[in-house]
């Protein structure tokens, strides 16, 4: 596909920080949860290095949330995850594979516990909502669902900590990873989380109130000038050096947690209850028979992975499929990831990826690269 | 906004008919459905006059389905609409409001009815078949709930009946508004009905099969030759003049069904079990106090209403949202829908539409345009 324009409307949602993504030069960017998402600034391999050596602040508002509130509201999270929530106490975030009854992964959200009888579900790519409010008026359970005001913006990069400090005091370091607290801005109460979606450390304010969305943006910028603060975004190549995978990417409705290497959300013996336990359970004791794998492509940039590439063997039988590759510049290959049948997901087996300009020679690797 | 670039990626799927759409030249996408939906060929404006005189195909895979299969689809797809359906037989299709148990809009999708026991609801922009899932699982209703391959290919323009029959014989004549039958292509039956998302006529191809999508494309093209078919796509203006609602930019979770104009369609002292039910009853007992209506605004060609703008009265006081709006050359105005207060809807109200370029003013109409 060669690059095309997207056409505004009020259906791709803005967002609180829309004018500050604009002015500071945004080049491109995704549909995600019915709202834009940037994905480039200055170019995705400049974006890349500033990244891993500065701070970025990332209008991640896409990432909604689903508040689940009242008596009900444990009972019903635990009932949407496989992953045992037992030992959840208010004050931390919990990655929670969500599948449907099949044992379909539906969404890959982290749970957010505010308080015993309320969560933010803070969403990948799909209406999880609905799915939600569909149990629970399947099951009249007591709880609200709603999509509150709440926008994430995250401070990513290894000099996150010294941003973030400047503009909320330095209690802020003491927060730590999948963790939260509630910190003032403008005599607003937000909730910050040590999270998001890259390797290079960071943060997540969850910004409640859109009218907040600007100011504390501005403030970040200005604060962050001596720490060549810029505006990012998710950044391609990072998340798969990273192996953060991507809902709808990497991993669909088709795919079990277990094939997306996430079997150790999986509690099927404890969490008891949960929508697609039965499945997960046949799963977890037979063990999937493809898994999600970092590859290496030989040749020269790969073009953009915008469909399945196919995998073979020398023979030229099917053996798997990349869904997401970039050219690395710090590990000087094509990083990818994919999935692998397990006669072919061992360390260092080398595979052919059908790129749409080539044939390539692959290596299946041991893990990611970062 | 200015205009940006789209990331490609595969979470942003591709369609069957992608390779026709681009190699007629597509110059704009939005994304639908997490699926890319064309929006314009040659230029808006072109793509309107030529629609509304010829014929054109449209690459609407991303209109996707549900399919609701079993014992219990029958009365699933009644719980899921304050719409009578007791009345619908197979060979139908319904436009069926779906809302959640506060009356609030979930999608307007139009569900075909290939049997008894067999649905296919044809969805607007929201995971609908999530929502569906959480219910049956809730009650545990005896039914299959799936995403079939299956991409409609619209064909639509006054000179649809001539291109349809070329392809398919003259049966697809005789096929009702609203109705559908089954029409051989390669060997393969395609659920064929005489509907679609424009005022001008024409048809939509249920495509079973992607494999059966390009040589579906390039058959239509090739008939067509003589009748000045070009691809096309939903048109902004034709279906703003058609006051054809949007789900997601005209209405959206906030709206009743009877504030969308829908109300006509909740049947709620008949549609007995329906989520939403008791609220809209109380809705329909008290009726709106906002509604849909078209409106003309004054002045030269309006800027691309990528978010809400205000309406107000003459003392600034609010009285509704405009949410979607063009030029329209035909009629010479700028057409647009919104939603205004019961106060300020009587035909010809004059009102002032907050445009991004400056305050207009403008006039609620009668009906639509055309």
């Amino acid at each position: 596909m060669s690059p095309s324009f997207i056409s505004p409307s009020r259906r791709l949602r803005r967002t609180p920080f829309s004018p500050g993504v604009e002015a500071a030069g945004v080049k491109a960017y995704t549909v995600y949860n019915h709202m834009l998402l940037p994905t480039m600034f200055r170019s995705i391999e400049e974006d890349y290095h500033h990244l891993k050596s500065a701070v970025q602040v990332w209008d991640v508002a896409c990432e909604r949330q689903v508040e689940i509130r009242g008596p009900d509201a444990g009972r019903l999270v635990q009932m949407l995850t496989p992953r045992d929530l037992r030992s959840m106490r208010p004050g931390q975030c919990y990655y929670v594979p969500m599948v449907d009854e099949t044992g379909g992964m539906l969404n890959d959200p982290v749970a957010v516990k505010i308080a015993e009888d309320r969560f933010w579900i803070s969403i990948a790519d799909s209406d999880l909502m609905i799915w939600i409010k569909g149990i629970v008026w399947g099951l009249r359970l007591d709880v609200l669902v709603d999509e509150p005001d709440v926008s994430p913006l995250a401070v990513q990069g290894p000099r996150s900590d010294d941003l973030m400090a400047a503009v909320f005091g330095d209690r802020v370091r003491d927060i730590r990873f999948f963790r939260f607290d509630w910190f003032e801005f403008q005599g607003v109460p937000l909730l910050i989380a040590r999270s998001g979606y890259s390797r290079q450390g960071g943060f997540e304010i969850y910004v409640e109130g859109t009218h907040l969305g600007m100011p504390l943006w501005n403030a970040l910028m200005e604060a962050g000038k001596d720490l060549d603060v810029h505006a990012g975004c998710p950044n391609l190549i990072e998340r798969i050096e990273g192996g953060l995978l991507s809902y709808g990417n990497d991993m669909t409705r088709e795919n079990t947690p277990h094939e997306c290497g996430l079997g150790r959300f999986c509690n099927t013996m404890t969490a008891i209850g949960c929508v697609g336990r039965d499945a997960l359970l046949r799963v977890s004791q037979e063990g999937p028979v493809r898994q999600i794998r970092a590859l290496e492509i030989d040749g020269p940039a790969v073009p953009p992975c915008t469909e399945i590439w196919a995998i073979s063997d020398e023979r030229g039988r099917s053996v798997g499929r990349v869904t997401s590759a970039a050219w690395s510049p710090d590990f000087n290959t094509n990083a990818a990831i994919g999935m692998v049948k397990l006669t072919h997901w061992d360390p260092d087996t080398r595979v052919f990826v059908h790129a749409p300009d080539s044939v390539r020679e692959a290596t299946v690797r041991e893990s990611f690269f970062a």
